[in-house]
């Protein structure tokens, strides 16, 4: 494994120097190099390659197709923005759905609520979810785990079948290339609002506001045309290119700047808290101009 | 001036392929790559090399001894960020310093203060100020700016003159190697508490709460001991590595959090207006955590 590792999508090493992970980032024609401590992981699945690097900066880290998705030094910072704001929004949420997310970090902060009963993740690449279940997630020894159930599955197919039945769906897309396009069509809304029970609320990964707007404005205004509450929302990710990073929570009854935030977990959260929580929602000038 | 790239800190081409600028972040054993469009200018100054790039990302780009200071895609947040909050929180700031802040941005947003009667702009290095004035800022043709004066000094010795006649001082210093570490030292804070009026307020910049965060504490711990307000803020700054920043106030009287907002100069800003400069208080948990 530690063999030809510059055929490796994204890994370069020169001869005797260190090993180093490139991510290009090519609307802001820039590349972030990472030194690579080990490379712990390395296998191609059907659908990408997947590789779990130590880093010195941002510890252990998953890789897919050379691009970073999440590290235990940060990880907490997505995984809990893209989870809280509609799990404390949401009353009782019991049935909870994701689509993507699968080195499983949103669904174990989904369990923090007790009334969570079921959990599926949906996730087209089940070398994923083993790959970061053998190297990144510890096993919590949580008996509530038993609540989540992996579905290997393409999402927008999986979407179709949910009929009013989900409390709480977080959709964690990958950028809208290759198999996640279908995610960003404006009939996968439609879907998403069909699958939600009545008081359902969704949360959108809505990609970078600084260099990828296109995006955010996308996913507001086809959110706007179905739902009666829509907000976008921020927060800082160091690996993400750029730092801030969007999402748009879309709900039909509850109304996150209404939430009670005594919901929140806060015992076990690292990077949300109630006032967290709420400044969330203050956008930059520069990214309520983009959406007026 | 286009011979000899490889020789410049920070620049590196290939034979016939594109010139890149590598921003080494030793912290986080990490390489930030920018694609350059042009290299437009090039000196070495008695204190620093200094270079001016276009770039597709980032738009126009300061260079210091190879690594980006400002950008004129995102510039505007740090400029607004350092100034507004010390500026709104006084009622009435007429003497302003800066110490750093050589691009003039930052002086550009204090003028838009109409009490305003002098900015001392304290910047050791005469060709910062120069090479930005011809390639970064355009001449705004703002007759105020004749209040802006210029002083080519290291900020540790002008300092120590000024006594009880800043109203609000703005500390853009850089990381504390080299000529910047006496702006760590805690006799500089008192130097700066004394240099202020009885109301006066102090920012100082102090560096990501990231990957570097004993700046922070060090800054909040120091002002602390002698002022009675003290708070920390960040913003998200897309050029600085890890995106997340982080800078501290420190006042006599006046209290950023019950500032009178309308004061904000809101038609001339694109980061804050008067919810943004709320929010920037409100640090994530794990900052918070670091400050404990």
């Amino acid at each position: 494994m530690t063999n030809n590792k510059n055929t490796l999508t994204g890994y370069y090493k020169e001869s005797d120097e260190d090993l180093w992970l490139w991510d290009d980032i090519p609307e802001l024609d820039m590349e972030v190099g990472y030194k690579v401590e080990a490379l712990l992981h390395y296998e191609r699945s059907p659908f990408q390659e997947i590789s779990i690097v130590d880093t010195q900066g941002f510890g252990r880290m998953l890789v897919l197709d050379g691009t970073p998705q999440v590290t235990t030094k940060d990880g907490f910072i997505y995984n809990e923005m893209i989870t809280h704001i509609a799990m404390t929004t949401h009353r009782e949420p019991k049935r909870v759905g994701m689509i993507g997310g699968g080195d499983c970090g949103p669904s174990r902060e989904a369990l923090k609520y007790e009334s969570v009963e079921q959990i599926d993740v949906v996730e087209i690449d089940q070398q994923v979810i083993e790959v970061c279940r053998r190297w990144m997630t510890k096993d919590s020894g949580d008996e509530r785990e038993a609540c989540i159930r992996m579905i290997y599955r393409d999402g927008y197919k999986w979407i179709q079948e949910q009929k009013n039945n989900l409390d709480v769906l977080l959709i964690d897309r990958s950028d809208p290339y290759g198999p996640a396009t279908s995610l960003y069509k404006q009939q996968f809304y439609q879907y998403v609002y069909d699958s939600l029970t009545e008081d359902g609320i969704v949360v959108f990964q809505s990609g970078s506001p600084f260099y990828n707007t296109s995006i955010l404005k996308n996913t507001v205004r086809s959110l706007s045309k179905l739902f009666p509450i829509v907000h976008p929302y921020v927060c800082s990710i160091p690996t993400f290119p750029g730092g801030i990073w969007s999402f748009v929570v879309a709900s039909k009854k509850w109304d996150p700047l209404q939430a009670d935030l005594t919901r929140l977990p806060c015992k076990d959260t690292k990077y949300i808290d109630p006032e967290t929580f709420l400044a969330s929602f203050v956008l930059p000038k520069y990214i309520k101009n983009i959406l007026k």
